[in-house]
Formats: C-alpha cells, sequence, structure tokens
C-alpha cells in the first residue's frame, strides 16, 4: 500500500518536473551563443555553444545532410536544417530534439527563413523550385514550380536568398532566369521573372545590406546582378571576366558564392579555377584587384568587422587556410588547422573562428586577433558550421 | 508518520522540478527575440519579446534610470543596465529576476560590454573613470580612474564604445583627452592616452566595423577621430564644421552621437541646433551633403539594412519622427507616433521598430517596409529600448 502510493507520488513529481521545465528537464539557457554543426557522413547535428567552445548534444537521424545547409528562427531557439534527400527539420537547440519534420522534396540544395522569421523556404533540385513552409509548423503555405519553356519542363533552383519584405531571389540553372518571389502574402507569392539572366547560373547571394542580389553562371562568364532596392530591379551583367575562362580551366570545386566577403566598399570573391582571390569595388562593379592565394579557393568569409578576409581552398590544399588583412592589403596567416577544412564560422562579433577539419574529426578554433589555436571540439567527419546569430543577419 | 513521509517527498519533488528548471518555473524560450524597456520615472525595466510584441513581465527597484542605457550578455539571457545613481543591474531576461546588482559610482553615464563577453565596462561621471567587471559575478576587476592636470584631477568620463581585441575607447570630459584601454588581461589594463582631442568630448561612437571612434566636442566645432585598426592610431580632427557653431545656436538637447547612421558609405548625423541632418563620406570624412528636417535632430539611426535612416527630434517637435530614404535621396514620411518619442530601436534585421512615447504611456511599433503602426505595447513613461539582438553587435 505504502510503495503503490510512494510510486504514484513519485510520478506525479516527475511529471511536474517535465511540465514545469517544458523541456523534458532541459536548462534554462539564452540562445544568442549557440549553434550546429553538421555531421554529414552520419546524417547527425552536433548542437554546439561557442562561449565556453562546448557540446551540448547531438541530434541523429537526419538523413542525406551532405551540401547541408541551416537557417534560424528568429528567437534563436530552433534550427531549420536542410538536407539534400529533400528532408527539412526543425531542431530545438534547447532540448536537443528534432521539434518537427518534412520530407518536402527528392533532392533539395538548401534554404532561407523571411526577414520576419515566419516562413522557411526550401530550394529544390527535383522537382524543381521552392517550397515555403510556416515556421512554426512547418506547414507547405505555398508550392512554386520553377517551371519554364513551354510550361511542361522544371528546372532546378540553387541561390535562394532572403531580401527584405519577406521577399525570397533564387535562380533556375535550367533556364538561365532569377525570379524574386514577394510572400508578404505567403499563400498568395508574386512572383517577378527576370529571363536571360546567363547560362547556367550555379549559385547567388544577396550582399549583407539586402540590396543586390549575384547569382554566378557555369555556363558561361560574368555575374548576372538585380538591384533589390529599385522599385523595378533591372538584370545587368556584371564582371564579365568572371568565370572559367575561355580557357576552360580545370575546376576542382565550384566555390560558394553565399562565402563571398563583403567589407567596406570592397567583395572580396573566389576565382574559378584559379589560385586567386578578386577585389571588386561595390559601387562600380569593376574589379580592382587580384589577391594571389595557395589554391582554389572555396570559402572567402569577412570576419564580421571586414578587417580580415578567411579563405579555405578545393583539393589538394584543402588542409590550408590563409588570412588576407584588408588594411594592409596582404596575406598575413597561412594556417593549418587541420585535414580536409570544408567550412568556417565567425562567432557573432568575430573574436573566434570555428573550422571543421573533416578527416581530423574535430572542429578547431581559432582567435582571429592572435590567429592562434585556443580550441577544438570532438565531431564526426564535421562539414557546415552555423552559429544562431545568422537569425539577426540578413541574407544567410 | 505517513504524514511525515509525504511532507518529505513533495518537498524533495518540488526541489527536483525547481532544479530541472534551473529558473523557478520559467519556460524554456530562445532569446534572439528579448529586449527590454526602460520606465524611467520607476526605476523599472519591461522585459519584452519583438516577435509576437508582447511583454514578458517587468523588474522593479533599479534605482535612477534616467539616461539608462543596456548591454547584453553573449548568450543573449542578461541584460546589464546602467542607471544614472551608478547602480549596475544584471537582469535575468528568462526568469525576470535580478541576477546581481552593485553600486559602483555615484554619478553614471552607461557602459559597454567586450567583444568576448566576459567584461562589463561602466563610464562614471562621479568617481570619473571606468570600472571593470566580471559579466558573470560583477566583480570589480579593475578600476582606472580617469586622472589628468597633476595627477590629483578626475575627469567625468563620456563616449565609451567597445571595440575588436577587448578594447574599450572612451574620452575625458574635462581632460579632452581620449583613451583607448586595452583589456585583454583585465586585472592588467593597458591605456594608451591621446590629449589635445579637443575641448569638453561630451559622446562618442565606434562605427559599425569596429574602425573609426569618433567623439563630438561640446566646447569647440568639429569631431575627434581615431582610426582604430591603424597599430598606432592618430588623433585626427574632421569636419570642422561641425558642432554648435559661432553663432551658438539654442540647443534644446544635445544629439546623441551613438545613434548615428552610417549606411553604405554614408554617415547620417544629427546637427547640433540646426533643422538638419549631414551626410558625410566616410572615406573622406568630407561633409556632402545636408538634409532639411522637422526639428534639431536627436537620434538619426539606420535601418539595419542602411535603406532608411530614421529620426527624431528635441522639443518642441519631440512628436516627430521623419524617414530618410537612401536612394531616393529625400525624406518619405513624417510621422506622429506619439507624444515625446524618446528613442527607436529596430528589429535584427529590420522588419520592425519600435518608438517609445513617453507621454502616451506606450511603444508605438512600425512596419518599416510600409511605414504602417502595426502594434503598440503599454509602458510607463517608456525612454530607451533595448534588443538583444545588440550582443552580436560591434560597438552598441
Amino acid at each position: 500500500m505504502l510503495s503503490v502510493l510512494l510510486r504514484a507520488i513519485a510520478a506525479l513529481a516527475l511529471g511536474t518536473s517535465l511540465a514545469g521545465c517544458a523541456g523534458g528537464g532541459a536548462a534554462l539557457r539564452g540562445t544568442g551563443d549557440l549553434g550546429v554543426v553538421i555531421e554529414r557522413a552520419d546524417g547527425a547535428v552536433l548542437v554546439v555553444e561557442n562561449s565556453t567552445r562546448s557540446i551540448l548534444g547531438r541530434i541523429d537521424g537526419l538523413g542525406d545532410l551532405s551540401h547541408a545547409h541551416a537557417v534560424f528562427s528568429r528567437d534563436g531557439r530552433y534550427a531549420y536544417v536542410f538536407g539534400r534527400d529533400g528532408g527539412l527539420s526543425k531542431l530545438d537547440l534547447l532540448t536537443r530534439r528534432v521539434a518537427a519534420r518534412v520530407m518536402q522534396a527528392g533532392n533539395s540544395i538548401g534554404g532561407a527563413i523571411s526577414q520576419d522569421g515566419r516562413l522557411v523556404v526550401a530550394q529544390n533540385y527535383d522537382p524543381g523550385g521552392i517550397k515555403v513552409f510556416d515556421a512554426g509548423s512547418l506547414e507547405l503555405l505555398a508550392d512554386i514550380p520553377a517551371t519554364h519553356g513551354d510550361g511542361t519542363l522544371r528546372s532546378k533552383v540553387v541561390g535562394l536568398a532572403d531580401a527584405p519584405g519577406n521577399r525570397f531571389v533564387f535562380a533556375l540553372y535550367d533556364a538561365g532566369e532569377i525570379w524574386i518571389a514577394d510572400l508578404s502574402q505567403p499563400r498568395s507569392p508574386r512572383i517577378t521573372r527576370f529571363p536571360g539572366a546567363g547560362r547556367q547560373p550555379y549559385d547567388g547571394l544577396v550582399t549583407p545590406d539586402g540590396r543586390h542580389y549575384l547569382a554566378g553562371l557555369f555556363g558561361e562568364d560574368g555575374i548576372a546582378a538585380l538591384d533589390l532596392w529599385q522599385p523595378q530591379p533591372q538584370l545587368r551583367r556584371i564582371l564579365s571576366g568572371y568565370g572559367r575562362g575561355e580557357q576552360r580551366l580545370p575546376v576542382f570545386k565550384m566555390p560558394h558564392l553565399r562565402g563571398w566577403a563583403v567589407a567596406g566598399r570592397r567583395a572580396y570573391l573566389p576565382a574559378v579555377g584559379r589560385h586567386e582571390v578578386l577585389v571588386v569595388d561595390t559601387e562600380t562593379w569593376q574589379e580592382v584587384g587580384r589577391i594571389p592565394v595557395k589554391g582554389q579557393p572555396v570559402f572567402v568569409m569577412a570576419r564580421p568587422d571586414g578587417r580580415q578576409v578567411w579563405i579555405n581552398f578545393a583539393l589538394p590544399d584543402n588542409g590550408w587556410v590563409q588570412v588576407f588583412d584588408t588594411l594592409g592589403g596582404k596575406i598575413v596567416a597561412s594556417l593549418q588547422p587541420g585535414r580536409a577544412v570544408l567550412h568556417m564560422e565567425f562567432t557573432a562579433r568575430g573574436d573566434e573562428v570555428w573550422m571543421s577539419a573533416r578527416d581530423d574529426d574535430r572542429v578547431v578554433i581559432y582567435d582571429t586577433a592572435h590567429l592562434a589555436r585556443v580550441g577544438e571540439i570532438a565531431a564526426r567527419s564535421p562539414s557546415g558550421i552555423f552559429f544562431a546569430s545568422r537569425a539577426a543577419r540578413i541574407g544567410f
């Protein structure tokens, strides 16, 4: 009799405890210093915290995470992870659980979140188009096929980026078009099409001020550009020398445009196939210099203050990272953080940078002021690193 | 016997529940969309949340909050509120409790937090100087008196701003000096003094890229400037026409420099005593234009993307707010959000702006895309509004 009563009370107490915590015992904490590290080979994500450089937990079962991308809810509590297999997972960073998950396509290549944080959008290769989800429930709000030609063809979508006004901009690889989707009424998207953007746009970005959308072209040289601040944006072609060039250089890995660095008035771009970083004046969009670097650059990323630009490389130089000083105008460090450095992520105010060294199974952390290694965390074949402070940024 | 046992078990259960929640039952939530509104007259702070525009709670007993300023912990959980009476309060936004509080001076004028989030620094009028605290415990780590003259005089400190590398920059009002304190070893501060900065510097700022420190002068025209990116910064005088001018115009309220807008290559500055906003080229630091506005500007603040600049005014025009379109180059709206608009704060990605209408006892919220009122919250004589997304920004 007494033991039954005790068990009942213990169960009640446990129930109270869980309900009171609203999260299975997870502790209260801020979310501004949280982040995720993609463990690509395992379909898992490490939840990390960058104030004391620690691992909070691991979330498994997320499918094919090759080329996975993550964006964050406005409050920083949830990460939305876009898997290559079309899986879209909403992860609760506080409880380390999957809050919601949908299989939304057969082949997907990332996504974005709206300025107001209410819409999550996935860009898909197959079926080609974008899908718009409610950020809370992952309910499908709009399905926008990337139709072209006679209306029966569908293009792969690439280069999706958010822009102010709950707009999203993306490129149609097979159609050579750029589209702007105005989702201020998410169930009634308004599409503006820009045909003739160029052959095979393969990636795109919005500048940190939300003004310029730029799409790189795989099928020809040059960059397609739209000034999103204009009431009627006009398609322009800039940097006509940007691309693989007439010699059709071997390209080991197409650089990521999303990593382009904009620091002050200048943008720093990974050259395609060349051991160079291009320097471009963002007022004229003219090339104003080239920086010789160690290999074919993949990510070219500015520290948040723009004082430094960090560069990683394609094979066979993917064990190197170089640091360019934008004030002094020269490379100030050539680092070897580990084997197969696939991605880099700065802390919000840029005091540290995290780099995934895939083949060393760790994330290596450097102090950016002294260019010194200050820590590491263990991770299984880490690739992308994404911090929740991205929630406060445009175009991330 | 049974009742004793039951009470013991109940107490144990309650203890487990509280410990598991680590916050007295406060619910788990992200902190990226939190903020505080200063209720100056009551020595209180409203804890707010800007995703659904709601009040989470109120924290009382914070002393004299006239001219109060707030900064945020790196994780976004805590707000550090600097009171005019020298009180420094660390507020837990999740539990809505005072986590720590010290009376650290007799008369204080704000503070800042270091790039790595470990140091909170207060700037004081009396006794003149800065004090450095551990952001976790509020333990005093360094006390730096603003001595000048024969070494017995102490100056009021103004214009404190954080800069990359755990440095802080501030001005000595009575001594006409600017100091840089390198706090990378917080218990052994290294001070670099710049004498001859100009008569009576009264406020200062660091540009969003952490590069330029600028101090306005009350006693003469012009701005004292330091380029913090240089290994050996040199004091410069720029904008020799900036100030009250030879006619000594009546100035109803000295504008806040901290609110200066830097958008793209241009900075927008409140003119002193004139119904104008000055436009300055940040590469040459030359004035390149003046915008006629409705009154004497107080805060001139850029929307995070730089597309718009919002301006409020001193008496008798403090019921107006004007919006300048940086692309079109003209004022696009003259709004009347309420009586005595003292401060404005943008959401992290700029979709909305919150404005305190002190004499209407409310905070009024506008959508920045449509310049339309979308909500309000009740607050008692609100003044400063500060969102936790500041934790991710330099110089805030």
